[in-house]
């Protein structure tokens, strides 16, 4: 990143490299969100990996030294009234809200991914079964699941259909419609693939699950923070999340769960702790579920993990979600153009689709060998990941990714290829 | 602390206030733990609510700056493997094990330890009703849970009990035995009672779980880090605790899991998620459980709360539980006397019991208007914390709670009485 651009093209040089570096600069001088990667923690690396652990917010160290130092050192046990911690489930949850288009009041945030996966589940089924009154429906029996989801999601599934009397039916996203039924209870399906970045029709695949009187439940670990997701716009009932890839929580930093409001009162979590009490330091024998979302959450929060998110949510004041959508997709298209003019034909292959609106922001190449050859980008300082058996991933994260990272991972890759 | 000890009695002194301070001095002049307190973050407050909320070990900070600054923030997603993020769980509960009596490979830590009973509970029934290749016994249909414990227990037992077909019976954990029976899959009680501070029989009552061919689940979360528990020699199957009171792990930090050896290769854990998988990277869409404890964890672990918890734990680096265990039954004993010296009679009354073999490590004194007589000894530096409806709870950890903390919350108490 600290070459010249726009040098003469050498013998050396890939085919359309110099053209390429230079509107790599353009871009980069143009682009509205170019000042926000000053707010993390970077070096010379090309990191394209923010989809699997987003990169250090440059103020978050100071902030979680003071929860440290201060928060639990000096005002111990008063910390959680003095400086919210009781709290930061719901308060944070609001904050992640507007990044996925919700209203506050919907989201509470921890526990990890899985676990909110088997609350939103078990608690999906209930509902589908509870017929306003009438008797319970118990022919919704069926779990429809999205079979290229991260595994995770589909192991939690299999636990809640057999804890619940379901059977879990594993399909390709876009065959759920045809699959829908009288017995479907819920749907769980991935906004976007892990593994190829395919983007799912979340208001289309929502609607058609509503239409057989199901629930439609989403994982939005590879959406939130990279675009537009629109939950309360699409009617979206329940979706989790991690918030350690684009929105930079930090190594295994607390999962959300978004309950939709007019779901709440029927939400019957199969984990109520002693937090999703009415009255927590009531310490009645009886559970009581407490209004709102706070009934999805569980035992006493990860404070310290929460509090670092809290921090890192920090970079996104001011930003708009929909130009980090745009910047996205610009990213995306001009690394697969750099893919296209330097990596010679026939030695990788995208499996993420061409068109913007079945795109996540992650660019996914098949590549023989592409666990070796990913080593060999790491060693070069292009920090991207491998995913089983033959798959290069590459993340781009609008707020810290530049046109110049991209260009120039795309060049050492096909360098590494032998161009 | 700062006021000199041995006065000659005053107009103003309690019964016995000289004698009292002077044999406080003694103790602390030959308590072999002393030194230990200068391990922690403490000021002028006399802290006897490390039974909620341990202090903080004073070099926490800098290897928490550590984790944040150089390994998420320069190591990035290389510290997974580099900084053996990826191990943690296991590792830590390797470090928790002889803390609890236990040899290694049998705790995982992770989750809140709502989360983990539910994982404790859910198993236990679903082993105690597999029997060795016959036909499933299903009429093992009864969950015991200690209706004095912690409320979220409970609330938790109750969920595992409804999604397995089984009933909770609430009891006193002394009933248990009678209980006891062929329907009995699984007993969950807590070691110490969290208002009154009562110690259980974990041997019998776990002995007697065994006979009735059930499982005994034990709640460490009052007595891990302040007694000898003794997992592995009393034969205990399931059990579950928290980090953050005697083990000093920080607010709301990861709870624990312990899986007897024998019964690792039973675990049929309710929450499999991708970390519990045998190989978890090779995203296989089938659940393959991971040998050993592994199968007790669920999703990413939360690194930063759990390398705060892995640094707390140093200060137990050539401390001996039983010399905890000694001085947690010293300092009780000591502020018991205090108590009963210094306080009027008829105004507080002891609800832990006097005999050793049935006191956990602190103290709850019945009080009338409770809450606000711990309003206001807290307004004077003497921190327990309030216990609906009328209990004072004073916790003694004994790694930093001197003799002289003891008799001051005793002076300050009897004073705000009126004495």
């Amino acid at each position: 990143m600290s070459e010249p651009r726009n040098q003469s093209p050498g013998p050396t040089d890939l085919p359309g490299q110099a053209d390429l570096r230079s509107r790599a600069g353009a871009l980069d001088a143009e682009d509205p969100l170019a000042e926000k990667r000053k707010a993390f923690v970077l070096d010379d690396t090309v990191y394209l990996d923010g989809n699997s652990l987003g990169a250090l917010p440059a103020h978050v160290p100071a902030r979680v030294a003071d929860v440290i130092e201060r928060q639990w050192g000096e005002l111990r046990i008063r910390s959680w009234d003095e400086s919210g911690w009781w709290s930061a489930p719901e308060r944070i949850g609001d904050r992640v809200a507007p990044l996925v288009g919700a209203a506050p009041g919907q989201i509470v945030v921890g526990d990890s991914t899985s676990v909110n996966v088997f609350k939103a589940l078990v608690a999906a089924v209930r509902m589908a079964r509870d017929t306003d009154g009438g008797a319970p429906d118990e022919r919704r029996d069926e779990i429809l699941v999205d079979a290229t989801t991260f595994p995770t999601d589909g192991y939690i599934a299999q636990s809640a259909a057999r804890l619940t009397g379901c059977r879990v039916i594993p399909l390709a996203p876009a065959e759920a419609p045809a699959a829908l039924g009288p017995r479907t209870a819920a749907v769980l399906l991935n906004h976007a693939d892990y593994r190829t970045g395919r983007l799912h029709d979340l208001p289309g695949l929502t609607a058609a699950a509503h239409a057989a009187g199901a629930l439609a439940v989403w994982d939005l670990c590879h959406t939130a923070g990279a675009l537009p997701v629109g939950l309360d716009e699409h009617g979206v009932d329940l979706a989790v999340g991690c918030t350690y890839k684009y929105l930079n929580g930090g190594p295994g930093s607390p999962a959300y769960l978004y309950v939709r409001r007019e779901l709440q009162e029927r939400f019957d979590s199969p984990l109520p702790g002693w937090n999703s009490h009415a009255e927590p330091f009531g310490m009645r024998p009886g559970f009581e579920a407490a209004d709102g979302v706070t009934r999805g959450r569980v035992g006493t929060p990860d404070i310290l993990s929460m509090l670092a998110l809290d921090a890192a949510l920090d970079v996104w004041d001011g930003v708009s979600v929909d130009a980090v959508r745009a910047k996205s997709l610009a990213l995306t298209d001009f690394f697969l153009r750099c893919v296209e003019a330097y990596v010679p034909e026939g030695l990788v292959e995208s499996l993420t689709p061409k068109a913007h609106a079945e795109r996540g922001s992650q660019v996914a190449l098949r590549c023989d060998g592409a666990g070796d050859v990913m080593k060999r980008l790491i060693e070069q300082g292009v920090v991207g990941d491998f995913r089983a058996p033959d798959v290069l991933r590459f993340g781009f994260t609008p707020l810290y990714v530049s046109f110049a990272d991209a260009e120039q991972a795309a060049r050492v890759l096909a360098r590494t290829l032998g161009a």
